[in-house]
């Protein structure tokens, strides 16, 4: 049994961290942490927890929540993961950051795309990128996960596969991605009322979200060159999922039949990502609630070009779920512990 | 490792025993029937259970799926399944009816409200009706179990404790429920579009749902008497989810207090009924893919009324989690296998 | 030309008022007031109005806007409407209240519901309760009009025939309502996010709602005397429409037929309010984005009960197309004028 | 007074003619046809209508129809409309129709994406292709109109400025289409359902969908050479609205403050058609019930693209609303004629 904590834990990622840990046979979360819910019960913040979890939140120090742990998620806001990890790391207690802070290899990028300086460098050099279909074994000898975002997640399976067999140019990359409201967290904003988002679709952060250098940095370290994709996000009336629809020019003539033998070969024995028969275009309810990525593509002779989509759940594989995949791997655990549960669907 | 079956399995009910069955560590599902998508994958019908399922939809007949197992759920419009659950009795299968056909124990009650006589009366006055927690111990001992409609479930949890304690007077029961759209079923009619559904509530089957007589049949038992209540049912905008909203006339004096011990008496160790906190009044999201009730109750003192609300998934406590979990009960298993999982929340 | 001013422009219910009036031939808008977005454009801060006003959002006191305007809609917070009000008063300007302050005939009532002492009872005594199909004589020649709260609406329109023919026990009345999360206003909070009111429904404010002591006021004048109500008030996914289910005793035995003909001789030549054919209840979306109140009944014989629905789209009926309906009967218009348009729907 | 008939009226589309032109002071609709609900009274298969129509629905021939009127509607499935527009024109009855027999110059393109022969490749030459931000004039002179697809009236009004003045590169052009359920139609199909389309994003008709020709056509137009574009729609849970975000590679260099211009100049005067300011991005809410169509764009100097985005709702400017302006041009109306009102928004 593996002590963990989660910092941050009454955001939509904690909770979901929290519900997925309720079923780990293999973890005892002996910490929650939270400021504005200090004092209450993690299950009367949501009460869908209730006879899951009867731990309170409490205002903790890092230090006092490190005491108790071996492993600790950090589920907060960017810039306030860096001084803990560093921490936790001369402490010898691993860590998995589900913020920015430590997913650039150039901290400059990161300072770039966020407006602030980065606080310690050195360290977000050394954190592995938690990725698994990609960097499954620097995750399992990881002391540091910086753990991907969720447009991230859902953008880079699918296309890790073109861009590593270089079937696609490059530069020739553009994504369409569709969020449902809980990316935004659970701040109270206008913006996301339920008056605001519901019977709407809008895009959001059109050439300049920040997760576009995220992106950048690992199709670019797939094709071996340096990549630019032009990324908008929008914003969908759904509570979870991320539908990524993608394009690109063929640098070479291919039949559908051969990229898509080239993704079964590519995602061969994972467990997660799952190629859908020709024709069956992925629904973001069909991974509702579960940390599968399903993909599927078409090749349009007219154009020259290779359509592709990918779906996931943001706060399960595009977060919480993938944590805990990553937290399985670093612990020696089953990959799928706790995860194996098809999407909630209908 | 039990070999079970599921006549009906492409209608939502259907899916959702697939979905919870897959997480069984006892129970090997051997056949799923279907008229209309005999020969296609389970998994090419409901793409969220790819990885869970390989097993073929089949057009099999009773005797064919009666071969294969040792139990059989049946998830079939009321008037098919009696002959099926007839012939199982005879050859020792134990039959668990998720439909309405067995659920009355005068048939003609049955044929009343469902206007088509009843094929096999001796059959169900044999039937358990599967409340666990009201009639548990009949189910362990039950060859066929009839898995109570989505309404009942939520208005007899709801409303038990207070008949069986002479809290309410019978007369006075008004009960005002909301449902989600899945308990239409996944026939292609235009009331259930989304666009007919969607940003909408509207009452419907006023002063004549069939689930009325199920739910006085049952507070009858409860009460010691013949009870009569009004029940009206509203459709919502949501996928899963009743939530029943109940009122009566206190019989007695009694504080909100006092009533909240009767629950908490009645309730005792149940696994999947919860009394909230005061104040803290079920939402159905709190339930979402569980097999979990929420109740909570108030007495309003200007009125002499005590108003509860019991919330539960229609397509999990409502129908397919209650039906695994009367398996459970059936097979000496743990009540709770496979079932015992948060609501998907956020 | 009407010059009118909207205090408290930049909420739901002001931004309702402004889209209506920009059709209403009569009326010139010349101030819309607000704090939290003084200086934006109304069509900054609504989009939807785009080509539709160009009146920018001021930070006026209420002088200021007396100062401009022949009539004020008033659409604050409760505690806010009586000293603007007052003020009119005194410089000949007539007054519309969209909130509470001047609904109540007897200040401790407001006192006592809304935990705040009341500025101006005498004030209040004097307003009209502007539900023109019970008062349209004294909204005719009212200086001051309390415009009806939204649930009270519903309500009270669904209720009146019955209680004012003497054909229901005014002490059985049991009132469900289901509103839309425009009610809730545009305030930043929790319990208004997407994510937590979607895929949801939950009874909020039972057996203490502020609404409750405004529909019984006026159920006790039509019925001519006092009157209690059960009222539970529910939260619906949906942006706008309210939908009352009522439950009631039949004082005296009547005939569905009976009741129907009651209701339209009460609201014969009504241009809002419709009561629909026997057996097509009433759904929200039918009013959505109109003045209309769509309302069916049923007679219970086997409980002796009447059951009442009604639907009105909250933000409209239930707050701004009833205020330009009073608009229009103080000044003389056409009572439908700016209000004759059918809901959206589909 | 014009009389107008409306053959398929009981469709979406039908029924959103129908409120439109029930504010329409210069048409009297004097023909309503359905099949399906032959005999029934529009108002009772859309009780949103109560009160603003008084028609039945009859299953006359066309013949019949076009005794009654001056102008018809036709909203009826591809390949109907071919033989009641040829039989209108001999009799003198203008046309308007809504589906895609006569949109297209060259027949051949119609039969190579609907795999139908077409019937009358002469009458379609004849036909105006009815976006009258683009084809105004020819309009005001046209017999027969081909009423515009939803998915083509947001691309072409989204790009044509850009194209016409040779800003961006044709060969690079990408449409990512997003459209609420009511594009889908009335019809009872599972993939419409509410539990199928809630909670849920996908693609669909993906390099293959039949508006890729249409828009095609009228790119090519306003280019002046052959366009071959990527498009790929995709079914969001809302009733009402298309967002199109475009993607295209500029010719060359050029600010955001340079193109904004070109499309001020574009659409000046134009009553519809709004560019929004910098930064706040189209919401499809926005145009909820409106002919609008809200456009903005922004030039990703880091990868040297423009994007742009364009919203409208598909049943009004994308449908009914843009028939209506046709028709208000060819009867030589106020274009704006029952067609000037904001979305309905909240």
């Amino acid at each position: 049994m593996i002590k963990a904590g989660i910092i941050g834990a009454t955001g939509y990622t904690g909770a979901e961290l929290v519900r997925i840990l309720s079923r780990h046979p293999q973890v005892e979360v002996v910490a929650l942490t939270s400021r504005s819910y200090a004092g209450e019960d993690m299950a009367a913040v949501y009460p869908a927890l209730t006879g899951y979890t009867n731990l309170p939140c409490e205002d903790l120090t890092p230090e006092e929540v490190l005491e108790r742990t071996e492993v600790v998620f950090i589920a907060l806001p960017h810039g306030h993961a860096v001084p803990v990890a560093a921490r936790a790391l001369e402490k010898g207690v691993r860590v998995i950051d589900l913020g920015a802070d430590l997913r650039f290899r150039e901290a400059k990028t990161y300072e770039e795309w966020y407006k602030v300086p980065h606080a310690n460098p050195e360290l977000a050099a050394h954190a592995v990128y938690g990725l698994p279909e990609i960097y499954r074994e620097a995750v399992r000898r990881a002391r540091v996960v910086a753990n991907p975002g969720c447009y991230p997640t859902s953008v880079i399976l699918g296309l890790a596969p073109l861009l590593k067999a270089g079937y696609i140019d490059p530069a020739t990359i553009i994504i369409d991605a569709k969020s449902g409201v809980s990316g935004a967290g659970r701040e109270a904003k206008v913006t996301s009322l339920f008056v605001e988002c519901n019977e709407n679709i809008n895009p959001y952060g059109v050439a300049g979200h920040r997760h576009t250098p995220e992106i950048e940095q690992e199709l670019s370290a797939l094709a071996g060159m340096e990549v630019k994709v032009s990324f908008t996000p929008h914003l969908l009336p759904i509570s979870r999922g991320i539908l990524s629809t993608m394009y690109a020019t063929l640098a070479r003539t291919a039949t559908e039949a051969e990229l898509r033998q080239v993704y079964q070969d590519f995602y061969a024995g994972e467990p997660f990502v799952h190629l859908l028969p020709p024709g069956r275009w992925p629904h973001t309810r069909w991974v509702y609630g579960s940390n599968n990525c399903y993909i599927n593509l078409a090749v349009d002779g007219r154009t020259g070009r290779v359509v592709v989509a990918s779906a996931i759940d943001n706060l399960t594989k595009g977060a919480a779920g993938q944590a805990v995949q990553n937290f399985n791997l670093m612990c020696g655990f089953p990959e799928t512990m706790a995860l194996a549960t098809p999407g909630l669907c209908p």
